[in-house]
């Protein structure tokens, strides 16, 4: 075994967030007056130390030991429920939420930074109180205040969990198939019949409740995701006074068994089974609206795109930890010599893999998809933070299209690329990374879920192209060309080296609008939508080659801490050399694939299924 | 659950065989004049029976019962067992050898399409005779007439099971460190003392014996590969009289616990540990040279390389298997509705995937995937029959060439490519892709493992760009254009769209021979190889492309069989429908790839790993 790798790189989340987005900056603001770069690193303190005392011990243990389902219950082992108590102790999950909510009121752009090392250290023990957080901050947005006295307090204190359940063994991708039936009732209340699939943290013993939100149809309503309604459904049925009460009509079914992510029970639910839990009551699952009637989707999508982008923030962080785990692994394991002009000398020492050119590109190009993943999310939390703090109407209307834009990718890109960081990771390792004695095959298994949930690849792709990049006139695509500019503009004036790379990252952008523009001039979304996922991938490249660009000018500016010649100086040569890696190994890739969308290509439309 | 799939597709393999690659003209050459195309197809009839009936049923079973080591012995659960006295009954393991050695003299075309059914139904137990087999060839080829009587002919009987053990914990990638040493004894047997790791077969009760080609050192010989000689390790000693002795001293020391090929063990093993197992006995383990000391890395790449493209083969079989798994989902499972000018009408029904543009896209991809895939390996099966029965010693030699160069492509392109298949056939089913309730997550664990066994990724990439491409003055390159040529002509005299992708394949092979030049120009191995990796890559794309072109043409030939309007046709349009996928979406990879070579970038040579 190498000598165990930190969760993530504090050198590099000091980087990103000080040098880079200057987050120190948002102190100058009322919303975040009370804070300082000390309490920001002091939450970032706080999250390493129990991330790594509390959950890493058991990220295999969850793993091996998933979590069992005995007909009643959901059993899961006592680590979860230790490492789960100590987070809700640690008040880090109310940490961005405002202070009349018990929060913080931390930055956004610090809690996503401080959460990652939770992901980093067990992303199925880490789903449990994410889940809760998102569930936390509808209910805040959206709930009555009754709602949230009853419900999000005792989530934000950690002794009621969330859930959010969308789909169903029916309609997975398709919400607006979504059946599930919420009957009202004189009381005010609803009665819910249905079931849903693939519920995380649908049930288990961790928690004194669970508040399910779910989407369900009230009869007479339109159909399709029109006709959707959202609702509170506890586990236990909650007295006004907060005392529990009986057990409401929602069951586990079974849990789903899967390839990784383990440690996050996944549950089959019924709601409205009936007798079996209520012998004497009311058939249906109690269920609260909330907010009106039909528009259950909408608020639904407050939760989902924070979701999304915490799955981007999970995938980022299983690839950062599995590259500095391969990362520690090659600097200490000797194999092999040299490639030189003269031949290998077999009798000289065998060197660490690390001097190997195939072992460093492996490296570098994990190096250049997790830190470009992290500034990415790190980037779009900082739009959130602007969102709530921003001086005027405009800068936050501003940030909120940006954000919208730059959703579909920050799910996507880290999904796809810190998956493929994870895979570099293993083979960084060998036979020996194939094996379940070291943590990458675990990551990589973990990480695989990641293209699937909260929307699938092909899901965040129709939503870039057909719904994020041209609604409003295309404000969102402008938004970001902006954002580029700027930079760009800042590349140009530094000169050299960075103007090359600002030249190159203009080229692509320009690619990028022209082919938006081309895709969408034919007027048939059928064929300007034949080849999103292409679209999605391409434009997400570009993006990260932006967020590299960034970084490249923050490392590079004269004066910047940790320039002094020592460790801090390998590693601003470090992130330059990763900028420059993913300019010429990975921003080229999209040529090919801009080019194919240039031709409005439609094999994929006229491939019949019986071809296949 | 879908209907279930077949486990490959007959009428491709029918189409592959006899349409594309001409194999039934094998039937006219002395070697093979016993055959016709009936005995092929019986052959594939059987494989595909015993693979379904017998391996298939068991392959989730291997998954979940991880073969055992109590401290002595490796125990399997039973069906293993039974699977595998079928298979030896069956008479295929000899198939492909001469009739001399009991088998059937089948050509090497038709058992790498036999063999392929045991790959795609049960990769871990298929696993148990392919070494076997391989074993047996090179013994075959390098061993004495003793040591095939009392060696090969029960490994060909089904009796015994063979093994290569080259690794050792500190010497994987690295041959060279071998330090497993055999001592040479007055009666010519030497005694062997040292450690193997990842032997795969090690130890288990499913043969009366177990036959280790291992790699050791005697002592005076010179440093490095040079200085390795291969010995016959039996689990237990063998009479010459063919009766079985005391056990050997080789012993398991522990099982390694792996991702996925779960169903094969493997095994750390300790030779010549000592006491145990022989107690009255001298130390060390009982060992027969192989031929002569000092040569026993050539004897070993002898088995090597048709390892090699074994994994590129079970590589490919995973891919294809897992493909038409998710085809037969697409086909069935209902979700959503076509994207249409007018908009979804939610009361619709909904559709099947397949219908989806992005689901066909995913479905096109895995098909130019393992279809190419399959070509490329039957191709190289093809050099196999023709280095042994081709008219000419020019032809054969012509043949050995090619099959020199295109070994580390069969073996990384499948390693690669077909595992992406199988993430694309995760990512069709969806949620349910992720669970252990389908195939395609194990097919997906399996196939991680081939980009590193037998040679890692970038080991292939050292082997192409290293050896394969420039010894003998470039003539493996030379005899590849020369292929390439042949089917370009071919393209170009049918005009229409077969010269228009022979145009872009013409295209992608001149920047091969011109990157190739370029990069050896300089003379400087470091910097010619410092991205070996990704030229492997490129090169690899180019090759399906010509794989692809060459089916193309045998698909749209007039006349050719299936062309019937009905299924065949439909066949035969998604044959060349896949073709254009691979030029359309695929071989325009190779740009950047080959802009990135021919700029002879020295970036991740410059990289320190301390900057990392």
């Amino acid at each position: 075994m190498a000598t165990p790798a930190p969760l993530l790189s504090r050198r590099d989340l000091a980087f990103q967030l000080y040098d880079w987005l200057d987050v120190a900056a948002l102190t100058r603001r009322a919303r975040f007056a009370e804070h300082s770069r000390e309490t920001f690193d002091d939450a970032l303190d706080l999250s390493e130390r129990i991330a790594a005392r509390h959950f890493a011990p058991h990220n295999k243990r969850n793993d091996q030991e998933e979590p069992r389902f005995d007909g009643e219950q959901v059993h899961t082992h006592e680590e979860v429920a230790e490492a789960l108590s100590v987070f809700a102790g640690s008040g880090l999950l109310a940490a961005a939420m405002d202070e009349e909510f018990g929060g913080m009121g931390l930055p956004h752009t610090v809690t996503t930074a401080c959460f990652a090392f939770f992901q980093a250290a067990n992303v199925g023990t880490a789903a449990y109180p994410f889940l809760t957080l998102g569930n936390a901050r509808l209910l805040c947005a959206h709930g009555s205040p009754e709602q949230i006295d009853t419900f999000v307090r005792p989530m934000l204190d950690g002794r009621f969990f969330g859930t959010m359940c969308l789909s169903e063994p029916q309609a997975g991708s398709s919400l607006a198939d979504v059946a599930t039936r919420a009957e009202p009732r004189a009381d005010g209340t609803y009665r819910l019949f249905g079931t849903k699939m693939w519920i995380s943290g649908g049930d288990h013993e961790l928690a004194e409740n669970i508040v399910h939100l779910v989407l369900a149809r009230v009869p007479g309503g339109p159909p399709g995701v029109k006709g959707l309604s959202l609702f509170i459904v506890p586990k236990y049925l909650v007295a006004p006074d907060g005392t529990l009460g009986e057990r409401n009509d929602v069951v586990p079914a079974g849990l789903n068994h899967k390839m990784g992510y383990r440690g996050t029970t996944n549950t089959l639910l019924n709601f409205g089974e009936g007798v079996r839990h209520r012998p004497g009551g009311q058939a249906g699952a109690v269920g609260h609206l909330v907010g009106e009637e039909h528009r259950g989707l909408a608020y639904m999508f407050h939760m989902m795109n924070g979701a999304r982008i915490g799955v981007g923030a999970g995938a980022m962080a299983l690839g950062y930890t599995g590259y500095l785990k391969s990362l520690a692994y090659a600097r200490e394991r000797p194999q092999g010599r040299p490639v030189a002009a003269t031949g290998k000398d077999a009798a000289a020492p065998q060197v660490p893999i690390a001097e190997h050119a195939d072992v460093r590109r492996m490296l570098l190009a994990q190096k250049s998809y997790v830190e470009g993943a992290l500034g990415l999310l790190l980037y779009c939390a900082r739009l959130v933070d602007e969102q709530h703090s921003a001086d005027t109407a405009e800068e936050r209307a501003h940030a909120g299209l940006l954000l919208d834009v730059l959703t579909p990718i920050a799910k996507s890109w880290p999904s796809q690329w810190c998956l493929e960081a994870n895979s570099l990771a293993i083979q960084v390792h060998g036979g020996y990374g194939y094996t379940r004695e070291y943590d990458v095959e675990q990551h990589y298994r973990d990480n695989r879920l990641n293209p699937i949930h909260e929307g699938t690849h092909g899901i965040q792709g129709l939503d870039l192209l057909g719904r994020k990049v041209v609604r409003d006139g295309g404000a969102g695509l402008r938004a970001l060309g902006e954002a580029v500019e700027e930079t760009l503009r800042r590349a140009e004036a530094a000169g050299g080296e960075a103007a090359r790379l600002a030249a190159a990252l203009r080229a692509a952008w320009e690619r990028v609008t022209a082919v938006t523009a081309r895709l969408w001039a034919g007027g048939d979304p059928a064929v300007a939508l034949a080849n999103s996922s292409v679209y999605l991938e391409a434009v997400g490249h570009v993006v990260v080659a932006w967020i590299w660009l960034g970084q490249f000018l923050a490392a590079g500016r004269e004066g910047a801490p940790g320039g002094d010649g020592g460790e801090g100086e390998a590693f601003l040569r470090g992130k330059r050399q990763a900028a420059r890696y993913f300019f010429r190994f990975e921003l080229p890739r999209t040529g090919p694939q801009f080019d194919l969308l240039a031709s409005l290509d439609t094999l994929v439309l006229e491939t019949e299924p019986d071809w296949l």
